[in-house]
């Protein structure tokens, strides 16, 4: 029997202490391919690279691991292991991460974390995105790794549907720390207070994105930063087609169209 | 009575004909003020710019028109307008395109027209994006302008509930060849042979993404792109919220956490 084939990426770059947490988490499950950006692409979503060309550069080859860097955001990783390493035949699973901060709530719009976890759903590999609530570059991936490995075996056995792929937080806590493991759901909140604005050198204006989170959820929900914030590690699991079939009934009726 | 606010972004940058056409489209209605980027931001899903800083310049001012090139995304486009020039009091109504390129089935999940849309919605802005098939830097946006107004007038008569946005695609088509408007769903598929590989002038590969679209929809459902063909518009509502909810109680019941 041919030993399972896993793809791994990130959005914090191929050198991040996450994807090499989740490389090492990985190595019992199968044969690893690691494509991840040359440079930290957080905050990509699912950008594509478009007018300029990419380069794909091998780092690293041993017995079980193959380790490449690319040039563009975490979905053109995925497209670019696709086309150019897996020849367009789907590994049997993609992980990507582990993400240096949290993708709850509106994060996950804007995550290039989950951006690559949907890129390998749309090309059919089951997929699973990991962050934990930390953005120190030295966090400390113990149990995000402990738990993490529980949360394979569980996928593995019983993986999700087709076009659907999960999105797992683990809070920035010991161990003995955490609460326990539930499915969630997307929380609602935005960011607000966005730009601190500076002047140049030269007296003119810039903007740094900063912002603060503004929850809109309320508190007794099993909404995924809800739960994180009670140290429970949340699994929502995502979907690839967006479309609100609900409001399509209702717009046919008022719009008469 | 103060006259309607209006937000308009894309993603094919300020200069774009596409833009153009919807600021000419959009002035009956209203206060316009334009915030697009400096750049073609293309496939930029809803990506934001983290680590560098951002830059707004004002273009233009004349009675009823606003417009300013920003250095980032078209989300970041979005932020920055409601940060800097709204001041967080959302506008009546944001509007982004007109998108020079089909952004039906799986485009909207790269598309920065879209993800300017999304962002809209995070912010409570009732938003719609617009999108003309072709590729075309010169194309014929009259079919466009026509029945965008009609589909805008039925829009502020009965807007999209919170945290939906609509995506409408317009078939590139003189307006006597348009079928009709339909409420439709994001159709299924995907682009494959997605990278083109050449060699530099030292002899080291590098790739352009290309792609050809792989159409995983029946020929006879109401999908975009299923309507497009037919040189049907379509309109799909897009929810910001991805979760999905009966996979949680489906893997709730087999995961048994």
């Amino acid at each position: 029997m041919s030993r399972r084939k896993i793809l791994i990426t990130n959005d914090d770059g191929v050198k991040s202490r996450g994807i090499g947490a989740l490389t090492e988490m990985m190595r019992q499950y199968g044969e690893i391919v690691v494509v991840a950006p040359f440079e930290a692409q957080s905050g990509m979503s699912a950008a594509l690279t478009i007018g300029k060309p990419l380069r794909l550069t091998e780092l690293k080859t041993e017995k079980g691991l193959k380790v490449y860097a690319c040039s563009g955001t975490p979905a053109d990783c995925v497209k670019m292991a696709m086309n150019q390493i897996f020849h367009e035949q789907a590994p049997d699973l993609l992980v990507s991460g582990i993400n240096h901060g949290s993708n709850a709530s509106i994060a996950s719009l804007y995550s290039g974390t989950l951006g690559a976890a949907a890129e390998g759903t749309v090309y059919g590999i089951p997929s699973i995105g990991f962050s934990l609530t930390s953005h120190d570059p030295d966090a400390d991936f113990s149990a995000a790794i402990h738990y993490g490995k529980i949360i394979v075996d569980k996928f593995l056995e019983n993986p999700v549907l087709p076009d659907i792929f999960l999105n797992v937080n683990f809070p920035a806590v010991k161990i003995e720390d955490i609460s326990g493991i539930k499915f969630s759901h997307q929380g609602k909140g935005q960011w607000i207070k966005e730009f601190e604005q500076r002047k140049d050198p030269y007296g003119f204006n810039y903007y740094w994105m900063t912002g603060e989170f503004y929850n809109q959820e309320p508190e007794d929900t099993f909404a995924d930063h809800n739960l994180l914030s009670k140290n429970y590690i949340s699994i929502v699991p995502h979907k690839i087609d967006t479309t609100d079939y609900n409001e399509i009934e209702r717009l046919e009726r008022l719009w008469k169209l």
